[in-house]
């Protein structure tokens, strides 16, 4: 070892010991007759000290070091003059005695620091610099130790990780498949998953029971912001058991990872159908920190020949708490925000209760006082409430209104990053319809099971059958979702065909699920977890990808390696493919 | 639940207790007046037991149920008249009053045994039918008990796991990569990770300090047997340490790993240096847990105008220690053997030490009873022994002699899968010449560090030079390889002009690691293990396969997906590619 201790290691208890340690050069001050140095690793800081007077060969020597130098240096461990209580190593510094240059260092092109100088772009071009940063190092190791608690709460439940194949069979259903062309199979292309999914049905019908892997997933989607192409998922199966049995399961590792990552302990997690969360808060992720729930206000809105309303599909209202002395510019710049293309509103109606018991809407001219008093009655408002309102179709009415609840909470810190609210979402629709393809989809995929009593509804009314599938919710963010498999090969035929499959797509596509319901599959259903995004959630940030290594960027471009890129014609020709 | 207890669980602990079990019927007894069915799941085999006299109606349902259904049952757990003390649950049976098909299935085409009556095609075909077999099932859950000590191991040491990316950039050094055409960057590519190398030594660089993954890996390689083109690795990086540390750190995995999972505790491992390894058994992966070792010959053999081994570089020999009575028929197999195409020798020699002392060669027309008497001195043989020569070019005649060892050694039963003979082979060359391409390669790859008293023989005589290079070895099989790295960007750049690099290729493709080098690098250094191997070597068994859930066959194929296959035009289309 090129060290006896490592940089977080030594304290008032080692004084007089003789160490070695190496690390980087955080930072060198120069005193005069002293020099000292900060020596930094993964573990801590340890001050060295150089004395110009006792060895003044040695101190020149520090005082050419320059930031993120690599060194080794020997000397005795000695009691710090002004000691430093903020660090572990505070009490103590070294007394340097020798000195070696393990590897020199150019400037780096930002400062490694908590707070760095470094844009994003030049962060992700020098990730190994970014890396050295503690808020990215403790990024990845909080994601190192939730895979840890992981993988230790399900060993304990007797779930057995096994690896599932990354080159598979590409499929067109679902999200864009990454493909990768066969050299031994001429024409032939094998595809990098979107999920284990089929995998670990197989595993059940293989009676592996209970199943887990924590694993990299593929989609080729347009990235938006915070998507990356090759994602991570904790991906779980189980077999002979019911909806119930996999919410308390994953209830219970949400919560043992809760405890021992953040300390945190939660009660029993509250549950909600789809139609609740949708019709409560817009959203099929309701963030459930704070109340603010809509109120449905047609009864109350319209015929009052206000044609806004009058002509609206649904009248939505959220009751902003203690916000009624709200400037006229707040509002506005509220009004602006749902306006924005990606909300899409036209307007947004507001509704002061004010101190003295009386309204001010910015609809006085259609509605009076008595009309304002049922909608404050409605919404629950008190005096000094802020009342929104929007209204239109259903469906887009309801994704306004949740992206300006959202706005408002952020806006009274009612979102607080180390509040952990999850929160079931059960019930999903089976099928979603598709407007551009003027189809159904299926919401989650074609193996989820339809509630039983729902199956005849598939010919009738396909909109209104229930799934047994289920999402984790957590402050606002789908963590993990999941479903009851369909395990009978003819309800798995009647749901390809509602999907739209022919038998023979369904065959070609699937048949080696089909033909494996044909030999004794049992009852089963699983859920896989996000695992990028729980990091981000644990670590309290909006953004994936400080959890991630080295992530690519909105292009799929990984910058630090520039990739992709250009491959040699040769490679091209053994693999019988050619560009456009 | 659909059960309270799975097939394992019952013992007549639990006798009088009502219970639900679900499982697969293993098979069922038709005796008469009782029928007995075999319930089984992952966990074991409960025997149900239906009364026709008590339960008519049920007992006709249960002779009804064929191999492999799914049924749930509900039953009184009762004593066992006839007992059966090979099963966990043998004195128990259940008594059932309710029975339930949850599925139905086929016969399946190869029995659930066991030892089955399908080939591996079959087996492969319905792999899903295979993982139900306990010898299948048993490889998983071994394979994971692996990466879970591994994991247990490692974590304890401080090492992180941190993922690597799996969409990376191809480099035609090494191994043919699999590439991924890029939709969103026309006419570029991402190659599939060979091995993780480059990114853990940016982690090193990036202050990681201890990293490890267990991690998919990717080869497009003509597949022999054996040989898949997704690999597992435990891969595995450290800074600051010297080889001497990896050694023992890595050592002490495997020690944990055979003592946790085998029950097996050994002391420190032996070393040998490359060039003993291949003097002394032919290889660099040595299987020790025999002797047996290589004699060199000339000095004995030549010069007695037999011109076979008068024209040869080397002549060598095996000693087989009481094989004496071996049969002219054996001996000939074991020449039959040598002459195989694949082993290539022109003949074998042989000399056998008679118990009266005399000796028996098939050359006794050139040499006499005293040269012979030298022979046997020379190869340590006693009366009773027979002795085996090879004569030839150093390296053919080395890679012929250690088929012969390995062959005589499992003839002999020397190779005994439960022995565990771990092995450190050192002082690996920095280099190998390839005939094809008439330059030198890398012989483990381009990072690793030559020894730094060798360096200055890169231009004199680079074949000597040696590498901080070294291989774990176990059985005969290597299990692992890793070296201390280069980091200095000088160095690396030597490196890169004696392997034929253009100084514009070297940063066109390690680039990204050049410029690392520039910011500090740690001196680091690692290892990566061949985690199916090692999951194969510690079940027993020759073939990696049936560690695999899922594995590929020769031509890369998974049979039972029917993978890799064609894809879309459409598809081909948005990747901008087309097929020649």
């Amino acid at each position: 070892m090129l060290r006896s201790h490592h940089c977080g290691a030594l304290s008032s208890k080692n004084i007089g010991e003789e160490v070695v340690l190496s690390g980087w050069v955080q930072k060198a001050r120069d005193l005069g007759g002293m020099t000292f140095v900060d020596l930094r690793d993964r573990y801590g800081i340890t001050q060295l000290a150089f004395n110009l007077e006792s060895n003044s060969e040695l101190c020149m020597a520090a005082r050419k070091l320059g930031r993120e130098f690599v060194i080794q240096i020997e000397g005795k461990v000695i009691e710090r003059s002004s000691k430093n209580a903020k660090i572990a190593t505070g009490d103590i510094e070294i007394e340097v005695s020798k000195l070696k240059v393990l590897n020199a260092s150019k400037t780096p092109p930002f400062t490694i620091e908590n707070e760095t100088d470094g844009g994003d772009d030049l962060r992700m071009q020098y990730r190994y610099l970014d890396i050295r940063r503690n808020p990215v190092r403790e990024n990845l190791i909080l994601r190192h130790r939730l895979s840890t608690e992981t993988r230790k709460y399900l060993d304990a439940q007797s779930f057995i990780e096994v690896e599932t194949p990354y080159l598979i069979k590409s499929t067109p259903e679902g999200a864009r498949d990454f493909v990768v062309p066969s050299r031994m199979n001429e024409g032939q292309f094998y595809a990098l998953p979107q999920s284990p999914q089929t995998f670990k049905q197989l595993l059940m019908v293989g009676g592996i029971d209970k199943y887990y892997q924590i694993v990299k997933c593929f989609r080729d989607e347009d990235l938006r912001a915070d998507r990356q192409p090759e994602f991570t998922q904790i991906d779980c199966e189980m077999s002979f058991i019911e909806q119930e049995d996999i919410l308390n399961m994953f209830e219970g590792l949400t919560r043992h990872l809760l405890k021992e990552i953040k300390g945190v302990e939660l009660q029993q997690f509250p549950r909600m159908s789809y139609d609740d969360a949708m019709r409560l808060y817009g959203s099929d992720k309701p963030d459930i920190r704070f109340e603010m729930q809509f109120s449905e206000l047609n009864e109350v809105c319209q015929q009052n020949d206000f044609v806004v309303f009058d002509s609206a599909e649904l009248v939505v209202g959220i009751c902003a708490k203690g916000c009624g002395d709200w400037t006229r510019k707040q509002i506005d710049k509220l009004t602006d925000f749902v306006k924005r293309p990606q909300i899409g509103a036209k307007g947004l109606i507001y509704c002061k209760y004010n101190q003295d018991g009386t309204f001010k809407s910015s609809v006085d001219k259609f509605f009076s006082q008595e009309d304002l008093a049922k909608w404050a009655h409605k919404m629950g408002a008190q005096k000094g409430d802020l009342m929104f309102l929007l209204s239109g179709d259903t469906d887009k009415v309801r994704k306004q209104m949740n992206e300006l609840r959202l706005e408002i909470g952020q806006q009274l810190g009612l979102r607080d990053p180390k509040v952990f609210a999850p929160l079931w979402v059960v019930d999903f629709p089976l099928l979603e319809w598709d407007e551009e393809t003027q189809r159904y989809h299926a919401m989650h995929h074609p193996f989820t099971s339809p509630k039983p009593n729902d199956i005849a509804k598939l010919d009738t009314d396909p909109a209104a059958v229930r799934a047994n599938a289920y999402d984790l919710v957590m402050n606002g963010s789908e963590i993990g979702g999941g479903s009851i498999r369909i395990h009978d090969k003819d309800l798995q035929k009647l749901m390809f065909k509602h999907l739209g499959f022919s038998e023979e797509q369904a065959k070609d596509q699937f048949g080696f699920l089909m033909n494996a319901f044909e030999y004794g599959a049992p009852p089963h259903g699983g859920i896989a977890f996000g695992f990028d995004r729980l990091c981000s959630l644990f670590g309290g940030q909006e953004s994936i990808r400080d959890f991630i290594a080295f992530p690519k960027n909105n292009s799929g471009r990984d910058v630090m390696i520039d990739a992709p890129s250009i491959i040699d014609n040769s490679q091209l020709d053994e693999l019988h493919i050619k560009l456009k």
